[in-house]
């Protein structure tokens, strides 16, 4: 957290969402987040304001289907990112503990020192065995161009459910077209990857990390998982967060 | 512009918005944008994509109307940080130059390197007299914390009108209870600063500069200016901005 150079007047308004702010601005300062990565979280924040910067009963359904989904999978993968690895990295790595899941470093501006300022932020919070980094992604995704489409054979390519906290709309296509099941965690409901997902989590990664985590250790080795995840209404599910947004509005 | 340093595929759906993106990311990268303003700009596209990415006639009755609120005023002040000077820094010396206003460099992120960085920005695209930079910033607003309320006495402080394009909600307030009239742009109508300015324009700067200085060459001279001023209602309007947003949705 690295709470040592972050300086919030703790009594103000929106401490909470200030304090994520700087986390943000000093993961770039350590070279894990890209520039972009900045504003596609401020993209973030005006939707986490409209829906009430809490997570709703709608969001909550969602996070309890995608850990039944992880936990069904055979494969799943676990794709991070620079702003997901800064913003949450201790509870990504448990919850690949949890669900079984491979943690792969997937990012939308790649260089190899990213990846590797990455890969390093997630050992430090106890992940054993990184993929994606440098040469061992080198499997591609069709219908992508250039770097962006490079993913580890051992992960995303042969992986059957991928989770994609913070995606963007070409990839998630990308690999629902290639028949990955999507799981996915986006404050807008109308983007392009909340609607491509199968399952997606309309949440603040920081709020909804732990409850995923939490929900996995709730339902694990449960019979109802594959009912959890069966009942599960992704575009309902979408609807019903585009409401309460106009209604708080 | 710098066009050179900025590649975006042409068939992109969203170039646009990606390009005033990387003009962003290359602003930071040009010491002229702090890092919180990446992010402050990504929640204006969260906005910007639920009002249509276009100047509404809300929005256009705002324009007018800050045109006259310069155009009338004795001492009027145009306030810019990293974000406006990067996005807009011709349209701004102009906007100064057609309403007989002052430019002066007022940052949330005050470093004097930034500021001089951004007055040379103003200074390439012509303006001649660029306030509020170093030791030039020398009164302070009552309220306001630390650097954060050092103005200029030759500008802010005397001012009788301020445009603040993309200013913070606890300097909009500190300006209004100094008995300044304030004109702001900002997407986001629910705002505190867009509820505490007199003119709020619900729009993106880099429509709406442009469409300032149409607005203000049309009226200039004009006999209904105090009319059209008179006229604006800014709390209707921020009413008006809100529903196109729940309505596009």
């Amino acid at each position: 957290m690295h709470a040592d150079r972050i300086s919030i007047p703790p009594e103000h308004p929106r401490v909470k969402s200030l304090y994520t702010r700087e986390m943000l601005v000093d993961g770039y300062k350590r070279g894990l987040v890209a520039a972009e990565g900045l504003i596609a979280h401020g993209r973030g924040e005006a939707y986490d304001y409209l829906i009430g910067e809490r997570t709703t009963k709608t969001a909550q359904r969602a996070i309890k289907a995608a850990a039944g989904m992880l936990l069904l999978s055979k494969r799943p993968v676990i794709s991070v990112n620079g702003n997901s690895a800064v913003l949450c990295p201790r509870t990504l790595v448990e919850l690949a503990k949890v669900t079984g899941s491979a943690i792969e470093v997937n990012l939308f501006y790649r260089t190899e020192d990213r990846e590797q300022a990455i890969k390093a932020e997630l050992e430090t919070h106890g992940a054993d065995n990184v993929l994606g980094v440098g040469s061992r992604a080198s499997a591609t995704i069709p219908e992508l161009q250039s770097e962006r489409r490079r993913v580890d054979p051992e992960g995303i390519y042969s992986a059957d459910t991928v989770f994609v906290p913070l995606e963007d709309g070409d990839r998630t296509e990308a690999l629902v077209k290639m028949g990955k099941r999507v799981v996915t965690i986006d404050l807008n409901p109308m983007s392009r990857t909340a609607k491509a997902a199968h399952i997606t989590i309309v949440d603040n990664i920081i709020r909804a990390m732990p409850a995923i985590v939490e929900a996995a250790h709730e339902i694990k080795g449960s019979r109802s998982l594959r009912k959890i995840v069966d009942s599960f209404d992704n575009k309902k599910n979408l609807r019903e967060s585009l409401k309460i947004i106009r209604r708080g509005m």
